[in-house]
């Protein structure tokens, strides 16, 4: 089913450990909402595992906003 | 298929308007890679259309950091 057809929070846990930039392939923003009532970020690796980041960390903004800048910046 | 697993840009175009973090249900940032050369945002809004977003616009940008901050700052 579509993340966004869920009717609870998905994230159980957030990643301890910082990942650089390089390593993420893709990465899931899903705002708070009736399913949860905090938002929520759903990192998928290059090698294909997925890991919920806690979305007020400051090194999880830093890498969301490397990766909208695109390769120069990585 | 899932997205991380197309081999070509997702995007031929982006959205021309600017739109509030409320219509925002889920957000999906694709970085750059052999599939694409350059990064991906697409959103999903709460009425269940998908957009794609202008990575390098400052309020695109913005408002994928009012989500990552939550509901308080809306």
């Amino acid at each position: 089913a579509p993340v966004t057809g869920e009717l609870r929070c998905q994230c159980l846990q957030t990643a301890s450990e910082r990942l650089g930039p390089r390593r993420l392939a893709h990465v899931e923003l899903i705002a708070e909402g009736p399913h949860c009532p905090v938002p929520e970020v759903i990192a998928t690796l290059k090698d294909g595992r997925k890991l919920c980041l806690n979305p007020a960390a400051p090194w999880v903004q830093l890498i969301i906003n490397k990766i909208l800048r695109g390769p120069a910046t990585l």
